[in-house]
């Protein structure tokens, strides 16, 4: 089954709100065995409507959703433009009316006026509900087409998407589409490809995709056999090894602080370049304090020698930036926090401070626990929050490969 | 000026990406002057692309943007259409070929064949560079519309259409669009809006939009008359006061670090609820090591005690999660780092902590200084994650307005 969407609001055009709700919406209904084709954003203008819904209609999907200018506050030009263009008169619903002037008298409220238009509905046409909010959704069938209309609010979006375009894509949709995500880190898209090159070209019957961040390569399996994708799984995870963090939707984090409490370990944290930001992702994670228990944040030479008792002499013959003060830095965090692991990193995030032997993008990180301490050194790039990020990243990573 | 977004991409359209790129050029291109009116996101395939290109030419827009489909992964469809839509052949660039193995031998790995489509450029169109990725930019023109495509990484385009698409805009717009926005953070939007409506409701001549974050509410007023903002702007600030962080677009980090350094202030900070979150913003901002030391973050009791010498009779007494914790954390941790200032927090992020006298959501934060300390209460809600951030802009914010 295929679906197109219709994006419809000023203010997701200007950029001022980011369209969140289409890829929820696609990611949703790809669950349900229905994919989106097309996705079009256009202004809340009754011209743009009509012509977006022609483009739309254009392609014959099965089904198109638009959502946005339902609210009371924009002056009506989607319901109005939706009723012409399905060649519909409105009535006004006064069950409706009168149920939307309880609901805002339980609030506290008289009813604006601005709220009427929410009460209008399609002669020709269905309207169903909202259960968050009063603006209700509008469904019509054109050349063998259904479209539904839902406001933009994603709350109220995702409450109808669940109440009442799910159950109708379940019972109209042919298959389903599994799908399934192996989450890497530690190798560039291209390596990555090349490495799993020779499973990808054999016939497997499924959909790959690769996406990636900052944080790594997704490589998403989807078909409509659920043996296919377990297949093409187990011929590819023993070529990608360790490069996979995680087959599902779990973060970084997430895999750590779980894997952390599996083993009953716990975990300090060191941090120069990264400022704090490894502990917060730690942080992120419902529990964590069950395996975090702090860090320090040592952002200047002398906390580094204060606070952490790196040796003067260390960072005089070595820098502060160097293998010895990733070490000295992991091993008394663990003593201080009384750990069973400790993490540091300290390295040049950039813009400045780079030089010709330590340039900007160069990491140390230890990795400390009872019997002893190791370092990595990494090589990021040019961008201080990238790098940030790509430290944070490999050090997590570390932390869920060490045993 | 008017531009028209393709967005291709597997990825996008199944909802597996969030498409944050459309938002960010749209706001980019209309402080330029240059207004985006449709975006429309596709599959990785040449009849959508094609179909697409059709459609988006048809609006007869001054300058069409394509981003995504130019990795070295993509099967090259995306390359490979727009040579036949712009009908041109290819031919391959040895120079940049040889530019992109020595690039990729300095991270350590041997180029992939496959990045050897990255080396073909069009016989009629041009390539722009790419500052940070090996993807260049195509461009091309059609029907006296300008066609330029991006990669799809948001590090790469945003490079890209800073470098080579705003400076051909600004040079193409014929009336530029002013913007200008106001940060503001500490009331909701519908506080905030009733506030300043007396002045919102006058015949200002601008357009205004109000754009709610977890961080607050950015006001944004546009016009393409400068003096129109430059009134509008000056009859808003003396009600709106120390709401408005920032006349600009600085982050808040930004401004309370550029701040501490024109005070020539130092700081330290020591998280509990945060987890190193107040640390990580303030490092996001290049030249923080001038003013921020660095930070203890002490997610347990044990290490309130231990390393920030919290009174156990205190954490018996008033709890974790108290006025008092707050203030002995936040002068400890000023002493520690031997800075000017110490802020400290410590909070029920939730999932799990409430109960009935101290709610999910409640934090204290204090803020030490040579001459005492002061502390502050906050309610916020039951999300984790927001919490955690709303908590850093709080007292990020509290410092900014310290004297």
């Amino acid at each position: 089954m295929k679906a197109a969407l219709l994006t419809i609001g000023n203010e997701i055009l200007s950029g001022d709100t980011i369209n969140t709700n289409s890829s929820w919406i696609s990611k949703t209904l790809k669950g349900a065995g229905c994919q989106v084709v097309c996705q079009l954003t256009i202004p809340d203008s009754k011209q743009q409507i009509t012509k977006g819904l022609d483009q739309l209609f254009s392609q014959s999907p099965d089904l198109i959703i638009s959502t946005g200018g339902l609210g009371p506050t924009t002056d009506d030009v989607t319901r109005e433009s939706l009723f012409d263009y399905f060649n519909t008169k409105s009535k006004f619903d006064d069950d409706y009316w009168n149920e939307l002037k309880i609901r805002f008298s339980r609030f506290g409220h008289d009813i604006p006026e601005s709220n009427r238009s929410q009460a209008l509905v399609p002669k020709a046409g269905k309207v169903f509900s909202n259960p968050i909010g009063s603006a209700r959704g509008l469904r019509f069938e054109k050349d063998q087409v259904t479209f539904m209309a839902l406001p933009g609010v994603p709350i109220e979006m995702k409450a109808m998407i669940k109440a009442t375009v799910l159950p109708w894509v379940k019972e109209h949709a042919p298959v389903a589409t599994y799908v399934q995500t192996l989450r890497t880190t530690g190798l560039p898209e291209s390596v990555l490809i090349e490495k799993i090159d020779s499973v990808a070209k054999t016939d497997h019957g499924c959909e790959m995709g690769y996406y990636p961040s900052v944080y790594g390569v997704d490589i998403v399996l989807s078909s409509t056999h659920k043996e296919s994708i377990y297949h093409l799984k187990n011929e590819l995870l023993p070529i990608l090894g360790t490069l996979v963090y995680t087959v599902g939707e779990e973060t970084m984090e997430e895999i750590v602080v779980h894997s952390l409490i599996r083993k009953k370990q716990t975990i300090a944290s060191a941090e120069s370049c990264t400022g704090g930001l490894v502990g917060h992702r730690l942080t992120q994670v419902p529990g964590s304090s069950k395996v975090y228990l702090g860090g320090v944040i040592v952002y200047s030479n002398m906390a580094k020698i204060d606070l952490l008792k790196v040796k003067k002499s260390t960072l005089t013959r070595f820098g502060s930036v160097s293998e010895e003060t990733a070490e000295e830095m992991s091993q008394e965090v663990m003593k201080q926090f009384k750990t069973s692991l400790g993490i540091s990193v300290t390295g040049i995030a950039g813009p400045g401070g780079g030089t010709d032997n330590k340039p900007i993008g160069l990491v140390y990180a230890g990795l400390a626990n009872a019997n002893g301490v190791k370092t990595r050194e990494f090589q990021f790039g040019d961008e201080r929050k990238t790098n940030k990020l790509r430290t944070s990243q490999a050090v997590l990573n570390w932390i869920r490969l060490q045993n």
